[in-house]
């Protein structure tokens, strides 16, 4: 999935572009983004008593971004297992990359680690194969 | 109460000084040490069943804070009635007066209004004695 | 003008609501558009040395803002004169008005107070008749 | 060297816990209290022209982290090159370790990269020295 937007004054620091905390920001954006597009809403799953905890969080930083400009960023679903995935994201402004990042999730429910409910393993399984 | 801590720099913008937005942070935290000096932190209230929601927030930014500089916030409760209170804030570096902020704040029980906590009350009524 | 979109997970606080130190970064996103959609955005008005300085913030916060929720803000050009200007942000949620804030600014020229430049004056003038 | 501070209520999201993101600033915190520790704040290296650039940023999250807690952060000079520096962060809540963390950094001056400097190498070599 692509996820596009302009980046705010207030994302930017001292040094005059993006500070870096704020690409998992992005990040999670696009994740919530691709959430709504696949069905499933970040905000359906929590009112069915579910959370999407992030386990790991990385990102190489290539190009520095500036404010004014128009990220898209590229968020794939990499890989699920029982109870983990992964998404990656790479951040382009116009056709240049400008960072590459990738996280690991499961599910909790009721402060317990859960299995990743079928439904939406079914749904998140078949933007695996989609792109591949 | 003065609250002292130093400027980091994911708290600047790209005009190289603290972003507007993080002053209202300063402030937050300046309410919290606040709070705990008087023997009632926030977090204790919080257990209780307390949430102290913000209803109004004002500053006025006088000249900019530049990064790594130390913020000394001087933090008063202004006033204090069965629902409401009002807290200010005057930011300096060194001996600059930077901004001057108010708040305005509530507290809520299970989702509704409640009128300040009597012991709590006690607590802040004695500190309005003590500044005047 | 209306400016909408979506809040994030990352503007949320414990409180399960949007942290009031965010609905100034709307506004910040609101007033880029506002001055985008004029034909003047700041990242252009920048590269001719101009900055544009926060003066004095306000907001009253009338009902939280959640996760998820779409907000549209009304951001109008209030006043205006040789040297200063305020914008006023109704924020909505649906047909619910959330907060209520204003902003009053200038603008800055190698480090110093400067008349608002005359093109820009000329459009936003326009503006506040459009409003009236 | 050890950092510690307390977390504040706009570091937390509506999951009640420390945003993801917020970790990242406070590892960047920690890195500026260990430069300051050394005789070289990062702000003492602006004024001569240098910046210090985040290259890569990786987090493992292994417990939440509340409002009010006091985070302890040993923070470690891991490795040191020509031109390329790294940073390893353990974060504890009492003896609890919550998070594991690394950053890659790099000097830039006039917007191109340069070698570490040779005065903050050998300040630094002293540190690698010290913790081996």
């Amino acid at each position: 999935m692509i996820y596009r937007r302009r980046i705010q004054f207030y994302e930017t620091d001292a040094q005059g572009i993006v500070h870096h905390s704020n690409y998992f920001r992005i990040f999670e954006e696009s994740r919530g983004e691709f959430l709504r597009s696949v069905g499933i809403p970040y905000s359906k799953l929590r009112e069915e008593g579910y959370e999407v905890v992030l386990l790991e969080a990385h990102c190489i930083f290539k190009q520095p971004i500036f404010y004014d400009q128009e990220v898209k960023v590229e968020v794939r679903l990499e890989s699920l297992d029982k109870y983990f995935f992964w998404f990656s994201y790479n951040v382009f402004v116009e056709d240049s990359l400008k960072a590459v990042g990738k996280t690991k999730h499961c599910f909790v429910k009721n402060g317990k680690l859960v299995s990743i409910p079928q439904k939406l393993k079914s749904l998140l399984a078949c933007q695996l194969d989609k792109e591949t």
